[in-house]
């Protein structure tokens, strides 16, 4: 039977309002659930589940698997927000404005140690393969954490860099989850290989697709500060891509326009804005993004499984690199 | 055969000087080489070597382990010290001075995921029990720091919380550390559960004997501040035990003085050292520490082991406790 994106999102949301409500000290618990509580997206824990699903009908046996990406996703975002001195948070103050740094460093540090004691729960064998994935690329996502910090002070960080970074940040993460589900549901090696790529891929397509709604989404959709990325002179694809584009005055008009941080910084917006269209940045991007959706989609398609079965991932796929927020 | 202490600790020094050499970015694993070159005594993974040679001559099969919880340990210093403000750590400048609060907190997380990485060479079973061990004990070190954060703005902590946050904080960590030897050596599970207890155990005697010297020590021996804890009023044992001793009179003194932050601290130190002495805390603090040690000492001696076996645990147990630095 096939379940809705709803579904999956309404059991690990269940799953974890019941999570740490009585643990002492509340003191360090309290900032847990606070992230916790606003949910987001939820794509990460319910890949999980739509993969173990592919496999068996029983897919609440991920439920733990689930938790333990999404614990980790939000850890990172905790974390992430510190090192970055963002002070908001999916519409609320960001946990170290709300709860102090020390805090918000300790609470995290639980949050990573929970995500590897949720997979405590499976049999030894399934249990090491899934612990030895996941901080693999628990690793990789610090890795992509620190290249995305260190591109901030360099000048020479290159599209294939960016690619490198994004795919440690983001997509590994992706891949990951979709790999946990199918290994708990007891797909084939070949299969595990197939998940993960499908998920690294469409995770690469999804960072994309989130630099193009940061620069020419709809504000009142997308939900956060449009052109973010432009203020704080982030050097994404379209950034890189349109230095690689632009002729020497272009480059250094770009270039002169990023090493600011002008008070009205609509015109500045506007003007990137106008270049990355103009020098078809933009379309390369979209271009590049079809290319990680149609590689990640090929993976799915070599599923040793029904074709049926898999409708439920090439939807999300596609919602997420269409989604206008 | 029997090894010294000195074989245990240059097995982890040659272990760990070998690590995060070739990984990349260099800017998340400097850090990490920083903090992990300056060696301190490395008496938890040394632990881990001396449980696992009491069950068997290959104790280098537990090198990973101890690597395990020595990087753990590491990681805890380097976050404590952020969340501390400490700026200095052996003698050197603490991690988050060195290179920035950013990369301080990333270096940190890597090294937490690392130690759980570590205890991937053991075969499944095996990695299971340890993996779930190291988990949970954690969680109670995080715990603990939450703990030791909360009291200091806290009018009412009892000699029993502070046992339980240093229960919590260092005590677990050298049990579990003594535990995990024992695993991979292949002891049974009634000694798993004395070799924990042991440490747990020494470790409240050790956490205790340092709050002595911190404040009795020769600041030549310890090698740090002595009377760090009277400088920043932190609520010891010395300090609980004091107020449960003293009459109302003495005890507003006492808490006067740790209200108090004096420019001249010295006359403070003297005075409360000289409170603790006079109403018998010290005197009480080493009757404790006696007792946790003789409670720790008597689950060593009922291990499954011939005696002989048991003298280089026992005789670090006697220096950890008797040690003057």
């Amino acid at each position: 039977m096939i379940s809705t994106f709803a579904e999956y999102k309404k059991s690990i949301d269940l799953f974890l309002e019941k999570e740490f409500l009585n643990d002492s000290p509340d003191t360090l618990y309290s900032p847990i659930r606070y992230i916790l509580a606003s949910s987001g997206k939820r794509i990460r824990p319910c890949l999980v589940l739509m993969a173990c699903h592919l496999y068996q009908e029983e897919w609440q046996e991920a439920i733990h698997a689930a938790a333990c990406v999404e614990v980790f996703h939000n850890f990172t975002l905790l974390h992430d927000d510190i090192m970055d001195e963002a002070s908001l948070r999916r519409g609320k103050e960001a946990v170290h404005i709300a709860y102090g740094i020390p805090s918000a460093i300790l609470s995290g540090d639980a949050m990573l140690i929970y995500a590897f004691k949720y997979l405590e729960v499976y049999g030894a064998e399934s249990f090491k393969k899934l612990s030895s994935l996941f901080s693999s690329v628990s690793i990789a996502i610090c890795a992509g954490q620190q290249e995305d910090m260190d591109f901030e002070n360099s000048e020479t960080v290159t599209i294939s860099d960016y690619i490198r970074m994004i795919e440690n940040k983001t997509s590994v993460l992706l891949g990951a989850a979709i790999q946990m589900g199918g290994i708990i549901g007891g797909c084939t090696e070949e299969d595990e290989n197939h998940l993960y790529e499908f998920g690294k891929n469409i995770g690469i397509a999804f960072q994309i697709q989130d630099d193009i709604l940061d620069v020419f989404g709809d504000q009142d959709k997308v939900g956060k500060i449009v052109a973010g990325d432009i203020i704080n002179n982030k050097k994404t694809y379209l950034y890189l891509k349109a230095l690689d584009l632009l002729d020497e005055k272009g480059k250094a008009r770009l270039k002169s326009l990023y090493a600011s941080t002008p008070e009205a910084v609509e015109k500045k917006i506007e003007e990137v804005r106008s270049i990355f269209r103009s020098c078809a940045a933009e379309a390369y991007a979209q271009e590049l993004k079809e290319a990680y959706y149609i590689l990640g989609v090929s993976h799915l398609e070599a599923l040793n499984l029904e074709g049926d079965k898999k409708q439920p991932l090439r939807d999300l796929a596609e919602f997420l690199i269409k989604r206008d927020h």
